[in-house]
């Protein structure tokens, strides 16, 4: 690698591809080395020899003032607006601050595509000379810094869809980002995501992102440069999307709060130029992730008052209530449903005791009825789900990176692979698969109310975060996308302890599959690995699930 | 025609099939008229030699009993309920004088497939039962007959999708017939519908469906029944299902309303069997047909208490005030924009005729913002709504037709004709018409907020009720579902003048459809045919809509 590339810790490397694709990729590379000023590098001695827990490092480093460290650490985006709103911190101050933190993050992880602290300060100094001159704030996110996923176009800033070849200068924000930006939100920089954005972990040309716990796990995918970003305090709200857990697995890897909330309640337009066939029957989320349930329904209700329908009616105006929802149901008690595994694959210790800290949290507490809800059908809804991916057997992402020289990544292969086996679908195949996921959505809906539940709170993932390269099984998460259920992740106190320090409680796998965890359980060391859950409502019922969660809040020490 | 057939008035003969496939439609057709007693059929003269206008028939026939009349003819679905309740009529006497009316209407316009007298009787006197037990109703319809379309499955009851093939007895009732059926609906016959379920008209193995008010014109289609039925009040409330103006267009062409609602606001469970591929892109709607606004009203509340997206969670849970909505806007006046023409067809005299009437009946109402609302790029969707519903180029169904010996009838080859040109599609080819659509979708959006309109009101068809075998222009319904906004289509006062007696204010048509339509309006004779006019809100604001109907109730002399 050129001297003019940033230093950023990698302990994996990253497959290489043909000279013209390195010499890409190096060009691109060193682009965002160059708007890096050396005074924001960390010492090389900490990125060739880091610790495998890095997240001390952004506060220890140096590089931070004690100002920048209180803005960052000691902050939501809700507390961020009204720090600002009273004049306590300058949004200069805060655009700076998260902006040298970020960079910070991004030398320990690989999370960053892009980083312009310059024009975040720009933007900051604008909201402040409004603030001064009109006593007023311009909306709800005055001055607070959003980090959004590579393929969300900002103006004037780089996307790609997961293949070098779709690298582009956006001309203009997309929907979401004009809405946070009216609501004076500072971007200043653009998060990693894997190969064709189809990973549960995020590797891609701009590099690996690592797990800031522990950076021989991966920090989960597709949105991983968010997740290790936020994990690392880099930044408090960003913007990730998800087809398949892709907000949720990587916000449980790092130990955030993460929504995916049923598709189409938030706007997407401009997310995917040009579309994904994996469209045609799985709809695509997006939705916030960040360090508290308030931001996330800060985030909520300011799309929701921004009628994103008015100017793409593929939005569904449904309306936002949220954390100040009334209960789900009139009358407590709240009924939630522990889904402590799938059927399929039973999650590795620590995911166990975190299902099992929870029910017994809520079992203790007045106003929860708990029950145990069964699994429907997850192994049969997650061939169905990998087959609907790729209508064309991924004929066409194959021929991209090939015309590209990209490497085929392993985790893309594995994708891939159920629909590389069968031929191309032609529309009567697409219409199978259609009325194939509608009939599993009736099913499991009746299912759900047999169950007679409000909320099911079950694993965001088989483990904790996993080593790179073998985020594999995807169940709990693209289930709830197969039948585009709402779910949330949040943190809990658990983490993974050293190694050899826990094992499964039974010894009867439920499956080949439920084997290879096992496997990966007794041969990796996930030690600190925070560990998330995952609280699911009905489809469309995205509010109820924030008002579900507001009821759970003090239980589950959720911040 | 064998003697074991019910005579029926059929101006204009449907085409003949293959021997096999006339002796299955003849055992069809025989079944039915062996369920209908001698005393209900009409003297034969008047189906040998029938006056052009039927409407008065069933009223002077002397099949009815002055306690039919009343019952049929003075109330509507909300009325009947009321008068249910309140033990006024008994619930037998109301399903006996609507099985009745119903089969003479049959008898006038062939607009059912069953007619099943017997088990409604017997249903209505279990309702009947319940009231005197209990002194309570089963439901907000207790007792009140709906009329259901064909394909829409009925427990014991014969559907099919449009091809002889598919005629099948349902086991069970489809979730809304179970949700109506809850509410105390009497079910008492299945109403006519096209080939394929995809013509503009309702010719079809059982009969060509005439307009009551002109049997030389078409009913509509494909809720050409429900429409025909509906005029002739053999029913006072009925299902219909709207891919590109099946409920809009007959309610027009007969004189009553139709409300074509946003998809997935009512639950279509089971409608299709066997899915259909229009369905990848465009989504088809159902809704009610009736004679009042609070019938519609009455129908969408009930359906959104009933909570069908606990059972299919394609249903989107958006909350239902209709006519007791606040206003659109939160201060008057109610933005009304007018599209007088499509842009591509001027409508024939009497719908500008009905415009007109109304707009100036609206500029001299307080409350009202009357504007004109220019028409957006109508051909390019109806051109795009025809490919899409047939990715397949139609070879699906020409196969059907052809393995049962059933004739291609001429409007099946004319919507089928685009789609035939091009190869079937792949599902980058599917994908492509999606992208084309969602662009499309968030252009028009973008062009109705330019236009700043909370209502447009249009025509429902390029004129009134069209004479047989011509219902070919689409454009004023189907661009409402290429861009999925909700419909509604109410009576007007106006009707068609003598043959002569009124043309063309302009003399430049717009294209070579609009000159055809001018042909088609100098050729024929539509006199007496009713005029109704669509009023259409955003997308998704289907309670809106109604509460904007509230608004114009006055104004617009509706029910």
């Amino acid at each position: 690698m050129s001297s003019k590339m940033l230093p950023v810790i990698q302990p994996v490397p990253v497959p290489s591809g043909s000279a013209a694709y390195e010499a890409a990729r190096e060009a691109i590379l060193g682009e965002f080395a160059a708007a890096v000023p050396d005074q924001l590098h960390l010492p090389p001695s900490t990125v060739q020899k880091p610790p495998r827990n890095v997240t001390r490092i952004p506060g220890e480093c140096g590089l931070l003032s004690a100002l920048d460290l209180e803005i960052t650490e000691k902050h939501d985006g809700y507390a961020l607006a009204k720090a600002i709103a009273s004049g306590r911190f300058t949004a200069v101050a805060v655009a700076t601050a998260f902006a040298k933190r970020a960079i910070i993050a991004h030398q320990l992880t690989a999370c960053l595509t892009e980083w312009f602290m310059d024009e975040a300060i720009a933007q900051a100094e604008a909201l402040d000379a409004h603030l001064a001159s009109t006593g007023k704030t311009v909306g709800p996110l005055h001055g607070v810094p959003v980090s959004i996923k590579a393929h969300i176009p900002i103006a004037g800033h780089w996307s790609n869809v997961g293949y070098l070849s779709t690298v582009k200068k956006d001309r203009s924000d997309c929907q979401m980002v004009a809405i946070l930006r009216k609501a004076g939100a500072v971007f200043y920089c653009k998060t990693n995501q894997p190969q064709a954005i189809m990973h549960l972990e995020s590797t891609s040309l701009y590099g690996r992102v690592l797990n800031p716990h522990n950076i021989n796990l991966s920090a989960g995918g597709s949105s991983g440069g968010e997740a290790a970003l936020i994990a690392l305090r880099g930044s408090v709200l960003g913007v990730g999307t998800d087809i398949g857990g892709s907000i949720r697995g990587p916000a449980a890897f790092c130990g955030i709060y993460g929504f995916k909330p049923t598709s189409y309640v938030l706007p997407m337009k401009d997310f995917l130029p040009g579309g994904a066939a994996a469209e045609l029957n799985i709809l695509c989320s997006t939705g916030p992730m960040c360090t508290s349930l308030r931001d996330m329904d800060l985030f909520m209700s300011l799309m929701a008052s921004a009628k994103p329908y008015l100017e793409d009616p593929r939005v569904i105006p449904l309306p936002w209530t949220g954390l100040a929802s009334a209960p789900l149901q009139n009358s407590p008690p709240l009924k939630v449903g522990f889904m402590m595994h799938d059927g399929a694959i039973i999650p590795q210790p620590p995911v166990t005791r975190a299902l099992e800290w929870a029910r017994s949290r809520l079992e203790q507490t007045p106003g929860f009825q708990v029950q145990s809800f069964e699994p429907y059908q997850v192994a049969q809804a997650v061939k169905n789900i990998r087959l609907a991916y790729w209508p064309d057997g991924g004929r066409d992402s194959r021929q991209r990176l090939a015309e590209a020289g990209e490497p085929v990544l392993p985790l893309t292969e594995w994708i891939l692979a159920d629909a590389s086996r069968g031929p191309p679908l032609d529309s009567f195949g697409v219409l199978q698969q259609r009325l194939d996921r509608d009939e599993f959505r009736c099913n499991f809906s009746q299912h759900w109310e047999s169950q007679d539940v409000d909320l099911v709170i079950c694993p965001s993932f088989v483990g904790p975060a996993c080593a790179h390269e073998t985020a594999w099984y995807w169940n709990y998460t693209a289930f709830w996308n197969y039948v585009d259920y709402p779910g949330v992740v949040v943190p809990t106190p658990v983490t993974a302890l050293a190694k050899g320090a826990e094992d499964y409680a039974s010894s009867d796998p439920l499956s080949e599959e439920c084997k290879h965890v096992r496997r990966l359980w007794r041969e990796g060391d996930f030690e600190g690995a925070p560990i998330d859950l995952q609280v699911v409502a009905r489809r469309y019922h995205d509010s109820d699930l924030l008002g579900g969660l507001a009821a759970l809040q003090a239980a589950l020490e959720l911040h």
